[in-house]
């Protein structure tokens, strides 16, 4: 969706070690925003994402022992992608999509009824034009990697999902095209996420299985925060609203009330950070001064520990 | 889906005139069958489907100036067609699925939900696995063929789609493999739907071109026939419902009150003939013994007259 930040040239960097060709697509899809989603205000960045790319190219070319080059930037407009009835944000909009339930509907789904379908859909567009041996998508969408998976199998799509690790700020923080909104008070508490998932993934690597020993800490860590937030003045406070904690089935993303070791689970979590409150002078607000709000997501996997 | 006859020879004669190889799919899709439909009662005649396969082919292998041969036909488990989830019947259930509207909730979708959920689903992952360069159709279905050829112009499908002529009986009507269900009576009764869009057809050609003029003569000839049969003794008749009498644009299946002379329309009805009552002994009554209700559809199109 264009936005380019690292963890879209990290994954790059990786098909091109691994292919020969790579395509990149830049399309903010229309079909997996909600009709009150942020569409309008997604950023769009093309001069500085095509400077990347070119960037990262030349680095490619340098390469001593040889690698993949960036062969074509597929940027279609929105009559390519969807031909014949204009893209609809409306659940009950007519057109042609692919649904991939019941994932599509959890989690990132329940929230963003039109998310997956739209996500679904224009990736089954994506892959019947450019036919990829290879597709590569970042964990940190992790549900995403789970429907694209779950479709690619389904439809018996004829390319092999790659995913590449979520690029993090030093703090943790994951990287995403929405943090250029935070700005540096709600980019502080921010980081609570990861820090909570990281929680939860020290307990499982302690020996926990069960839903509650490994969630706990991790509700504990965003709960203190967000009790710590309300207590500030607004002038200094990052009001938090959590989504989500979850512990799912890395193959269905259901919830889970123990892990099953041969299969390991999915810690994910979502959260809103919300418009600032009572900006002050010389604060650095972030892109839309702080009146965006921001929602978060992260992930962590849980890799099986028997066969 | 098997039960082949005259009018699926015909499409495989087409594909091997056209190409080198051809595969046949033979697949009762469950999925495109309502919670309460036939699923159960689809003719299942593979031994007779081989027949009939391996006498075309042996008359495609002895034509003088070479032709394309049938490769391999392809008759997969549900488990190969829906590998994760069981295939399911439930327009709310679960699953990976291709939808394209509106056209896929009109006419036939409109008295079977789930029906070209489950045509477009199950040949989005024929196309897939078979990757073929064509795909035909036979026009007797002919809403199929609009919701093919939308789905492939809109997910970006790398396949022609060919329509190959509906194959009739010498009266008229269309050859499916429901017909064996009919039985005599039924089956001489069942010939005023050909009749009614023939009649119809004839206004075209006539010049005329509104919805009414049109369609009144079909709707005229299949109201007699109703009558008709309503006033023998039920030991004679063979009674009719009307689903619907179409005249709808040639892209869209949507309802057109006066044709567009640059686009053309497609003239369609469906209708039901109901149980046989008070069987004669001796009489022949079809498989199933006159028991089985049996849905007959059938269509004209109306070619462009300008451009």
């Amino acid at each position: 969706m264009g936005a380019l930040h690292d963890g879209h040239i990290s994954l790059v960097r990786q098909a091109a070690a691994e292919n020969t060709d790579v395509f990149v697509s830049i399309y903010v899809n229309p079909t997996q925003f909600g009709v009150n989603e942020d569409l309008d205000k997604y950023p769009k960045t093309w001069e500085s994402d095509m400077k990347m790319l070119e960037a990262l190219d030349a680095e490619l070319e340098s390469k001593p022992n040889g690698s993949g080059r960036i062969t074509a930037v597929f940027a279609p407009t929105s009559k390519v992608m969807y031909p014949t009835l204009p893209p609809t944000s409306d659940i009950d909009g007519e057109g042609s999509f692919v649904t991939v339930t019941p994932v599509g509907k959890l989690l990132e789904g329940a929230s963003r009824p039109v998310f997956f379908r739209g996500v679904a859909t224009v990736c089954m567009k994506l892959f019947n034009i450019v036919e990829p041996e290879r597709v590569y998508f970042g964990q940190k969408d992790v549900q995403q990697t789970v429907v694209i998976r779950r479709m690619v199998q389904d439809f018996h799509l004829n390319t092999e999902v790659k995913i590449g690790p979520t690029q993090r700020e030093v703090d943790g923080l994951a990287l995403s095209s929405r943090n250029v909104y935070l700005g540096a008070r709600r980019r502080k508490v921010g980081v609570v996420l990861s820090q909570a998932l990281g929680a939860a993934e020290k307990q499982y690597a302690a020996g926990k299985r069960t839903r509650s020993d490994i969630l706990w800490p991790a509700n504990e860590l965003v709960m203190n925060e967000m009790a710590k937030q309300e207590e500030l003045d607004p002038s200094a406070r990052a009001r938090i609203e959590v989504d989500y904690l979850s512990l799912a089935d890395p193959d269905t993303m259901q919830e889970v009330d123990e892990v099953d070791e041969t299969k390991g689970a999915i810690i994910s979590g979502a959260m809103r950070m919300l418009p600032l409150e009572h900006p002050q002078p010389g604060e650095e607000c972030g892109l839309g001064d702080g009146e965006v709000p921001v929602r978060l997501i992260d992930n962590i996997i849980l890799k099986p520990t028997a066969r």
